[in-house]
């Protein structure tokens, strides 16, 4: 298979540079352009680099910064991956939809939008038929998008037990990591010794975003999954990985030992296609007593490619009739770069590529 | 008044030096002797002072440890104030008050006793009346305990609710500081850049107290408070204030505004009485968007001697159906040696010493 | 003595907020007026807060913020305490002199000037006559600076040192906060759990003030004090309190009970004149093995005023032939506001004012 | 070529677990047995697993860790990699060379020794023959140690500089992580948001050890180097890498840029002889106004084996006739059990195993 050319939309952020360090030596796609806005025209990625101790090859550091024109993303590249800003996403990312472009974005803006794909490909991996409904998916362009990375965590580990269980009520309290804010992002003069108790929307999008990736796929629309889903967010002096405490009121009566063999149990779509960012086990519950923790998980998923792709489930028992547990993430590859490119591997899978 | 003589049980670990701040120059107390295991007997306060950045008389400083004798204690001493660990608290204090002695107590030990107050006087004072029917009541000697650091602060905004609007569930996610582990407490190794979802027992210990604390007293007794109460605790990388997320199921319908008004407009037993180490306002409503913050509030709190005694509520808001917000108090302070102290203020003034 | 109005220039920083603290209840200052930059004029200081935990009057946090013109500032007020960026500083500040006002500035623009104090009371209480030398000085106007944060915290003991036992080379290296860079300042991404061994400018500050201001005052100019400076300048995860490692060669043997003697006999102009912000002792010489620190050092001082005023020093020790010690001060109140506010009142004491 | 079977001693602790981590799939050893004291015999690796975000294979982890008896150790194993603590250090590893076992330590009871390399491959390779002269030699016992974690970092860079320009002095100063201080080690409530200006005899060892470690093997013995060294040693909240900022007087005129070229040049006996865990280029001189970082620069070396064994330079730069840089190494890689395993491969490689 000749692979596919991709260009990398907001490579000088933390979100954009991820892609980049996935998609070097990908089996499918090629980096075919690094793109940003005209400040940084012409710079090199090694001088705008965001990511510590990540390492990347002499000649990808030295590849240069271009212009983000759309016209000449859609002609030189047949998949986008968006790491733009939410404020730039929502027309850039339709301008090259419509120019042909297959996107894959992690920005907000039109992850609502009703023929818009929010995909997890182990959670709902049908609802990237939504993209073929798109008004310019004749001409080859689409949009699909991943979750937020707080969502995102908590959505596969849900996703196992509500299909087994039913919900009723879901009660979720995050621990979310700095690099979730971007760089420069949170001073450390708000955050050294400290906890913040707000991320501006976040709270809004985890109680939104998840009844309608929870949701089925029926007649072309989604109908929106239904429990009650409260949030709420913090941000805690960590630089990678979504710590995540919920509280569940399942459907029906179950123990913990059945709600753990169910998550240890959870295979799909990507694991069945052997998608080459998909981890072998998307969940990996602990036994140990105090985890999962950021510092010892975020990096948890088998093979090397899908390392940060796991969700790690821990300390998962019973309190009065409620199913409580942890759960963590990399907010920036499971969470972030990793989502979305392994939506484009599912994509290639189901031949929309 | 006469100043009565106290003892300071622990005086080498990090609760037994905030009794020592909040005593020195206390209205009402007088520090008789400070007491440890008879591993640092003879050294002097300032040798094994374990708090940073807190200031102390020159006296104080140089005030030796003496070995625990609690025969020694109770006739030196009208009161013990404890910071014991646990394992030793539980014979030590029962034989301080069997020799006469009121014991002031921050360790669990006996916290769940039947006859034993679990106390924030703001919370429910009439719970002292207990004390007088502990079988050493009659030679002066009883003890009262205050509640784990965490149960304390969501106790005082929750009583406030539970009478107003009645309560059905409360899910509440901690952020606890390092402090609350003692020294040397928590390894850094463990937490920094880190955040780890375990306190062994912390959970249990909130769901169990908080429906002794807000039961009524009746006949002599307590009758448990009931409703749906669910604890998630997790360790951060802060040294003071414990940050918590609370989302409540009220008995009855009320909006935010009206949940906002009755926190603020919270007064009880020990603003009446101006007790000396209690704030003027038990809760301070913060109307930010991103308040409280252990490194902003959590030394809250009017007159200068309740430095640390408020608890600071923010971000209250509605969520279908739910009321949420989030909570800080001080963990050494209003959780742990402050909340004695206004206990033993309470028993002065109802005249139980 | 009727109380002078005082400007404070870049109220909307870090600095600058520190400066409206430490003005609060003067006893020979009123604040007159908070200006900063037109974006925020018309907020209220409290909306515009950087510090936490600071408590300030109510009637202080809704002071409103004022677009700053000179014209006005100058009219107004006979003093301006500036807390402006160093871009800014350099014009706003001569065009105040010009039109009458004693500017008292934090900003490096103006230190290097032939004329111009850069002054810490207790080093070099003479060089504060450069001022009279200004051409503004007729019509009342004229610029005193204060040190580099770093330079400032190093100057105290170094004076005392320099003075007793001459002094051939100091090699130090810092170990800087973050409130240093002022806010947003360092993004948190680039130091939690991190060390940045760069500050753009410090070490050359740090080597070229200190041989200003240790010269000695003669004929209206300073002679340059002669010895090897050396600096080398890190940023580490610290919210207050610059730590500096000093190995000196001095000029003469002594040993370290040689030198912690000095230190602690000195005492300069500002404890003769008992000014209302100098520290009883300016030098604290900690005796413990692993002192001075941050957390339990930075607010060193008395007078309650003082606090954060006094630069301590500990592990006073010889090393073949050298001298090494740690200090540490607190950068954005002796090394910052309080440096200045401490130069103003030594220009009252003097009749400068 | 047949694998070596080999001890690890201490494998409970921080030092014996990077052991492990590097004799997994070892090209000369493999694990024959995991010791430590009888207090943790018969937990599995994993039970006692310190390190974080490490993987170790599955049979790793399940190894039992057994009771430290010399005899059965040096029956098993040829050669025994030492983690363990000081105080036990000393006579268990004479024991184990007298019953015939090479042993290659981390501990620092033996570096001193007269008879003992106190080696860095890279720097004096030729110690390595001071083995030869221990009286157990002839039994196929000796032993070899590996320098102060701070001291190996500053020893690489600074021979280069030596052998090539001279040295008549340097200051450092070091801003170390605390897995230097092994686990527990440093209390969280000791270093979150502060630095400890002061590490247990680490200075007297920096001035020490380098001087043997830099000195000329001649006739038997050791001729130490004659320059000052003067060190200053902090504990900064960071987790793995020690900084040390380094302020060189040379024995004759070079500039930065000479500096750079012969630390870029730098290559020695392991790189020769392509030892496995030997880095490519042992000195990565870094030329961004910011580096070496711990957060980036830590696992630093080239192949996939020697991840954490370059020493990181930066800043290299001169200042009125000294030159300063700045350095970086991973303490418990490059200055802990990396630099055993490399000292056991050239031991291997010069035959003496």
């Amino acid at each position: 298979m000749k692979k596919l050319q991709v260009a990398v939309l907001g490579a000088t952020g933390m979100i954009g540079q991820r892609f980049v360090q996935l998609l070097e030596d990908h089996p499918y796609f090629e980096i075919g352009g690094l793109y940003a806005s005209e400040r940084s025209e012409g710079r090199s990625l090694g001088e705008v680099m965001k990511l510590k101790g990540v390492r990347f090859q002499e000649d990808t550091l030295t590849t240069k910064i271009e212009n983000l024109d759309p016209k000449a993303v859609a002609k030189r590249c047949r998949l986008a991956f968006s790491g733009l800003p939410t404020e730039v996403a929502k027309d850039m990312e339709s301008s090259l939809a419509e120019k042909g472009a297959a996107v894959f974005s992690n920005a907000a803006s039109h992850r609502m939008g009703a023929d818009v794909p929010l995909l997890i490909p182990e959670v709902n991996p049908d609802h990237l038929e939504l993209a073929r409904r798109q008004s310019t998916f004749g001409n080859g362009g689409f949009i699909v998008t991943n979750a937020n990375c707080s969502t995102t965590g908590l959505a596969v580990p849900l996703q196992a037990i509500y299909k087994k269980f039913g919900l009723n009520a879901c009660y979720v309290s995050t621990y979310q990591a700095v690099s979730g804010a971007g760089y420069p992002g949170v001073p450390s003069l708000d955050i050294l010794g400290n906890v913040v108790p707000f991320i501006r929307n976040e709270e809004e999008k985890m109680e939104e975003e998840i009844h309608k990736m929870l949701g089925a796929y029926k007649n072309g629309r989604i109908e929106l999954a239904e429990f009650d889903m409260v949030a709420s967010c913090a941000r805690v002096p960590v630089v990678d990985g979504h710590l995540e405490s919920a509280v569940l009121k399942l459907g029906k009566d179950a123990d913990a030992a059945a709600v753990i063999e169910t998550l240890e149990a959870f295979r799909s779509e990507p694991q069945k296609l052997k998608l080459p960012t998909a981890p072998v086990r998307p969940i990996i519950v602990r036994k140990e007593e105090n985890r999962p923790q950021p510092a010892a998980d975020a990096l948890a998923g088998d093979p090397e490619r899908a390392r940060g792709m796991a969700v790690s489930v821990g300390r998962v028992r019973e309190s009065k009739g409620y199913i409580k547990f942890w759960l963590l993430s990399h907010n920036t590859l499971r969470g972030g770069a990793g989502g979305s490119v392994l939506n484009a591997e599912l994509a290639v899978a189901r031949k929309l590529l």
